[in-house]
């Protein structure tokens, strides 16, 4: 995985194999949760050698940490609306279509079951968290910079802000919020940020 | 669990076996996680006979919903401070201050963690923020009532959002929230619905 730039070409059989075995493994999470993950399993299931997913990968909570590390690479771009509210509204609907899609709903609820027993998928989920934290805050600088919100607003809280009531309704309730949910999830942050809440105090 | 009325005295037998028992869950789940509760343990270190746990608790999931419905017949009472802030900034505190406890936050945690894949504890642990959502909704009913919030709020609604970013931050980063941000938690909650995001539509 720490592979010289040169000597793994996008698409060779390296990043194939890690492909194949990602996907097998989100979706042993997905059917069945994190105590069902099993390195021999998933090699099975992505026709690959036993011994290429153990020298790899070396365990399940490590498989589980490169499949998140993959998740935060290819997740969508954060949206441009032009505003604060209409960036963060997309930002809620894309979490809000994770959260209720069948496969990644349920494989992120069984990620975030498994951290709460785990300290290296917790650790892995955090990093999850602030590279997509990072790449919606600039929606928050840009609408501080428009003077939509208040100069010092610390724009990783109003992202945090967002997903919050949306992971809370699918973790407490097991069920996904909907679409008025999200836009009220955005709405709810923009009025806080507007407000003055997420301003950081000196 | 079904006694009729007067059959149990409080403090009596049955009462003590069901605190035992209960501690002993809690214990466990706090300790170990789900995956490791085990009746016969439970009864072990309740020091409790086996048949009476396996008869009035059948599964390790009616120990664990009958250990939510307990928590929720003891959490404590609302707040009145005379204002809405007051109250729900209380709130956020209390929720704080059960998950930074290490005992409980551990609980939490776990049973969260549990509900992602068994039915009849998701329904157990929505049911307990049912009645906890319900003790506190009067304090935003009230501050609609004195012309703190807009008519027409969805009281239920406000109170899971002081929660949801304190259960966020515990979930998704493995540390309890601070009592700055619960005080944040509850601000944020009460500026949005000042603004009108938790008025419900026609």
């Amino acid at each position: 995985m720490s592979a010289e730039p040169g000597t793994v070409r996008p698409g060779g059989r390296t990043a194939r194999v890690r492909a194949a075995v990602l996907r097998a493994a989100g979706d042993v999470l997905a059917e069945q949760g994190f105590a069902h993950l099993d390195l021999a399993d998933v090699a099975r299931r992505a026709e690959v050698g036993k011994t290429t997913v153990y020298r790899r990968w070396g365990s399940v909570t490590g498989l589980v940490a490169d499949l998140l590390a993959e998740m935060a690479e290819e997740s969508l771009p954060r949206t441009e609306t032009g505003g604060v509210l209409g960036d963060l509204r997309a930002n809620a609907r894309l979490v809000r279509g994770t959260l209720a899609d069948p496969r990644q709903g349920a494989l992120f609820r069984a990620v975030i079951a498994a951290a709460t027993g785990d300290g290296r998928t917790a650790e892995a989920l955090r990093r999850f968290y602030e590279v997509r934290v990072a790449e919606w805050a600039p929606c928050v600088e840009q609408g501080v910079a428009r003077g939509e919100l208040p100069v010092g607003t610390d724009a990783s809280e109003v992202v945090r802000a967002v997903s919050a009531p949306l992971y809370y309704t699918l973790l407490t309730t097991g069920v996904a919020p909907g679409v008025a949910a999200a836009d009220r999830a955005a709405e709810a942050a923009v009025a806080a940020a507007r407000a003055g809440v997420f301003v950081v105090r000196a």
